[in-house]
C-alpha cells in the first residue's frame, strides 16, 4: 500500500489536486477490477484538517491535519493563489521538509513548486512551474533550475508539473513508475484520458 | 452573465466535474484579466443541497438545491457510480426536464448522458459516454443514438462528452461557442491545457 498525501489550502487551484487524484484513486478501481486489494491510500490533508475554499471558490472538506497524518510514500503540492502566503509558513514549510527525508516521491503541480523551492526541497535540481510564472519564480530567487516547454520534470524523486492540467500527466507517468506503465495505461484508459484541446494545441498557437 | 449549474450528487466522479469546473470559472479569471467583470457564474448544486461525497471519496460542498436555484443557461450532469440512482429518482429527472426547456446548453460528461437519456432528453439525437459505458447504456434500452471515438457529441443545444477527462475538452469546446475560440484559448492556456499523456495515447494503443 502506498500512502499518497496531497495537501490542499486556502486558494489551492481546483484542477491541481483533483486531476492527481483522480488519478491516484483510480489506481484503486484498476487493481478492484482485478480482484486485487487497493494499491494507493490518497488522502487530502490541510494544515488543520478543516475545510479549504479553493482558488474557484470550490469547499472540500479534508482526510486530516498535517499534525495527525502519517509519513507519506508520496507528497504533493497543489499550486494556486493560496501558495503565496504558504511561502511565509513556517510550520508547512517545517512539515515538507520533514517529510521530504523519508517520502519516495516529492512532487508538485504549477506554482506548489514555490511552495518547495520555500522549503529547500528544489536547490541544484531541475524543476518546473507554471508557463506564465517562471518570472515571479526568479524575482523572489527561489532555488532551483527551471525549466520550460515540459509537462513536468523528475529530478531524482523530485517530480514538479508545470501548470494546472500538466498534474494529470505527471501523475500517470508516477503511476507508470511505482506500478507499471501497463497500470498507467490502464488508469488512463478509466479516465478516457485521450485528450484533443478543440482549438488546436498551445504548442501550435 | 451566463448561469452555469453542475449538478453533483454522491457517487460523482471528482474529474467529471472538476474539470469543466475548472475551464468554466478560468474564464472570469481571463475576464479580469482583461479588465472585464465576470462572464460566468459557475455553481455547484446537488439535490438537497448537502454536501455530496463523490466516487473516490472526495468530499465536496454545495452552493444550493436544485428548489432554491435559477434557470439555468447551462446545466452539466456529470457521471460516476452515483448516476444509477439517480436513473429511478423522479424529482431529479423533473427538474432536468424542467431545466432543458429553457437553458441554451444540456450538457453531460461519462455516464452523466444515462441520466440525461432517462430523463428524455436525448431521443432522437447523437450522444456519447464513457467507452467502457457502451453496452450497459444499450442494456437499459435507453434512448439515443451513441457515438464511438468522439470526445464530445453535439446534436443541436445537446452536448454530452465521453468519459471523465473529456469533459474538459467538451467545456473547452462550449467555452469557444459560448464566447469565442480567442476566449477558449486563453482559458487552455491559463489551464496550461497542452496535454501529454506520458504512456502513448489510448488511439495508439
Amino acid at each position: 500500500m502506498i500512502h499518497i498525501g496531497i495537501f490542499i489550502f486556502d486558494g489551492v487551484e481546483e484542477l491541481d489536486f483533483v486531476g492527481p487524484y483522480e488519478v491516484f484513486t483510480m489506481i484503486n478501481e484498476v487493481c478492484n477490477y482485478q480482484g486485487k486489494p487497493d494499491g494507493v491510500d490518497v488522502r487530502l490533508i490541510s494544515q488543520d484538517g478543516k475545510q479549504v475554499t479553493c482558488t474557484k471558490k470550490m469547499r472540500v472538506l479534508t482526510d486530516g491535519a498535517i499534525s495527525d497524518t502519517i509519513d507519506w510514500d508520496v507528497i504533493l503540492m497543489p499550486g494556486g493563489e493560496g501558495t503565496r502566503p504558504l511561502l511565509d509558513n513556517e510550520a508547512v514549510l517545517k512539515w515538507l521538509q520533514l517529510q521530504a527525508k523519508n517520502a519516495k516521491w516529492v512532487t508538485s503541480v504549477c506554482t506548489g513548486s514555490m511552495v518547495l523551492a520555500k522549503a529547500g526541497l528544489t536547490t541544484g535540481k531541475k524543476i518546473t512551474t507554471h508557463h506564465l510564472n517562471f518570472e515571479k519564480f526568479r524575482q523572489r530567487e527561489l532555488p532551483g533550475e527551471l525549466v520550460s516547454g515540459v509537462r513536468y520534470v523528475c529530478d531524482g524523486n523530485l517530480i514538479t508539473a508545470a501548470g494546472v492540467s500538466a498534474g494529470i500527466d505527471m501523475a500517470l507517468w508516477l503511476t507508470g513508475q511505482m506500478f507499471s506503465p501497463t497500470m498507467a495505461r490502464s488508469v488512463q484508459s478509466a479516465m478516457q484520458y485521450d485528450p484533443d484541446p478543440p482549438y488546436a494545441n498551445l504548442k501550435e498557437n
